[in-house]
């Protein structure tokens, strides 16, 4: 196609000129820098724990998992994490993929095709969207946090419905009026398919989740699915929900039978992950107190930040270039944070986005408070 | 949504009655099955220097990427197997994606935006036919293989257009006439993408591919797409061509953008791989050789069986409960084959798919050969 190279060089200076150029930035292993940007909430993607079982697993399996799951990928690893998964989080059955990405992907279509109508959360994340669209069915996007407006959605469009949203969500860290949600959707007989990708590990008895938090858990009409790389310090996805579900999947959902499954190492770190996870008591009261802390510190110095429900802290900048500005100064100061910009913010303002780690001390992280504040624009 | 999971019994019943139901099967780590099943062609999944590669970055970085590329999950691991696989593919760029199948979503959907027309191989990976759902593009299917279907499909569209389309196909094994299609789309201005998942590591000078055997290698029409999991025995998906092109997929491509970064241990682990591929001439002569018997012994015995383009062998079942027991049967005899009935196979057949892997042992694979005749229908 001659000139398609001159159309994306044109394309690309668009994107300059509106402060949304994006650039990768290699990071080394022994990176100095405190981490305000990953989700590793936990601090457990360095666990010796971890790090040791998923060595055993490469070990003895070796690298990947060689096939997809039907056909050679599936492993004792991956059934074990599978039950552990399952228990944890108070559901009937629980299947992995190999992303948060390609399980919601599948949640979704697989609920849309038994349905008249999706009806998604505005704020709903890029993975829920696209399986929106995926699915082809008639999608309704509801105002953010609003069971009145997902109620009166049900209440015109009738028919068989499935309800989408997160639960901590991933941009500004809010929490979704699960419960309320719940109400709405079990009075009119709809589904309720909630990613709990950044409650995971931090909200709920034992870090079960925010589905388990609002009582949620097990319920036949609910469906939960995460991505394993956040609290658990991972990568791979998972679905959980009812036993009938996750069959339907291993028979007919494309993301979990075409793709090659969660490398065997990756499955068992997470697993180890996963008990930490569920004892961590201690590191969930230290990531609260971290949160009120931050918000204090930030508020002081004349920010508007409101308390996370979660680990996911939002600060509002005056635009795109002057958050990117802002997120540089941090990282020269030996600071990472993350800088959002359109179209990665739900509302098309730009942001620092600030997530608490529990394997960052507390001098660091009273330390990288201070330089926030200082770079600040 | 009440009679939701009695609905999904009945469609389960309905598969089970057409022999459709697929079982998980997670197989321990010193599993003694011959592996005729899998896609570790080049048997690199459990080579020492891999797994050894693996874990030393697994140490120092931890499990998890602990965020997304532009975020967090950039390490110099992934910077530097980018670097390795765009010098191998003779690319000018290559950006890593967390697996193949998101890799395709991406590729489709970055280049049919800028297309009117999208015309997709009858055989295509359900990865490459979802990215064709997802851009909204106009899909064109041409019949299987046939560089004059696609000319006069151009020719009748007219407009800008990409043609899709794998280079050895995932369930036959056959091989596209690549310099064919690429005379007809470079006469028509049209792009052409290769799914390279197959062929990469067995097929071109040093394993470089399907594409590079072509001799279409570094072409500025041409965008490559490969797995990870396959000949380099990890996991993850890269795109392969102009620095344009992948820098717009740094900038706007979804599934590359709001999905975590391949683990840094996998990334490692299969760089390592990488560099034993590329050496690996002695081995790809052994699965040639390897093709030819199994061509031989299964031909003798009355199958009638194509000689692989790579290291994908498809031999006909009578129909899919028969295909069934008959890998069942290997399966009990130490033989792991795969068994692929629809909606897994193009045609709507079933059969029997084996896979050539070089860390069989000659003993063990002629045993598996006769094993799979001595349990035939
Ligand atoms: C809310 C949410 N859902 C899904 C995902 C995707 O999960 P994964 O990164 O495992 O693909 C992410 C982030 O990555 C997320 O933040
Ligand atoms: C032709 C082809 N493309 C893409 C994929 C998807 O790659 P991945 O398994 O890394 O998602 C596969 C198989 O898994 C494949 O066979």
């Amino acid at each position: 196609m001659s000139g398609w190279l001159e159309e994306l060089d044109r394309l690309a200076e668009g994107r300059a000129k509106a402060g949304l150029t994006r650039r990768l930035r290699p990071r080394p292993a022994a990176g100095s820098a405190v981490d305000l940007a990953g989700n590793d909430y936990l601090g457990l993607s360095a666990h010796p724990r971890v790090i040791e079982a998923s060595a055993r697993a490469l070990s003895s399996y070796g690298l990947g998992a060689t096939g997809s799951r039907l056909v050679r990928g599936s492993t004792e690893a991956h059934a074990e994490l599978e039950a552990a998964l399952a228990e944890w989080l108070g559901a009937p059955a629980a299947l992995v993929f190999s992303s948060g990405y390609l399980a919601n992907l599948a949640a979704v279509r697989g609920l849309a095709a038994l349905c008249d109508v999706i009806v998604s959360d505005a704020y709903n994340h890029a993975s829920l969207i696209d399986g929106c669209k995926m699915a082809g069915t008639k999608t309704v996007v509801a105002p953010h946090n609003s069971p009145a407006s997902v109620a009166s959605i049900l209440d015109t469009h009738g028919g068989r419905a499935v309800v989408v949203t997160e639960s901590v969500f991933s941009v500004d860290g809010d929490l979704a009026p699960l419960a309320e949600l719940h109400e709405v959707t079990a009075a009119r007989g709809a589904l309720l398919l909630v990613d709990d990708a950044h409650a995971l590990g931090l909200l709920g008895s034992e870090g079960a989740g925010g589905v388990a938090a609002a009582g949620l858990a097990g319920r036949s009409d609910v469906v939960v699915t995460a991505t394993l790389s956040k609290s658990l310090g991972g990568a791979g996805g998972v679905i959980a929900g009812p036993a009938q579900f996750v069959r339907h999947l291993v028979d007919t959902g494309r993301t979990f039978i075409y793709d090659t499954a969660l490398p065997p190492g990756v499955a068992a770190g997470v697993h180890e992950a996963l008990r930490i996870a569920r004892a961590a008591d201690d590191r969930r009261a230290l990531l609260a107190a971290r949160a009120s802390q931050a918000v204090a510190r930030l508020g002081a110095a004349g920010f508007e930040v409101a308390t996370p429900a979660a680990g996911v802290l939002s600060v509002l900048a005056p635009g795109p270039d002057a958050a990117l500005a802002w997120a540089a100064d941090c990282r020269d100061r030996g600071v990472a944070v993350g800088c959002f910009r359109p179209p990665s913010t739900p509302d098309g303002s730009s942001r620092l986005r600030l997530t608490l780690n529990a394997g960052v001390t507390d001098l660091d992280f009273a330390r990288a408070l201070d330089v926030i504040v200082e770079c600040s624009p």
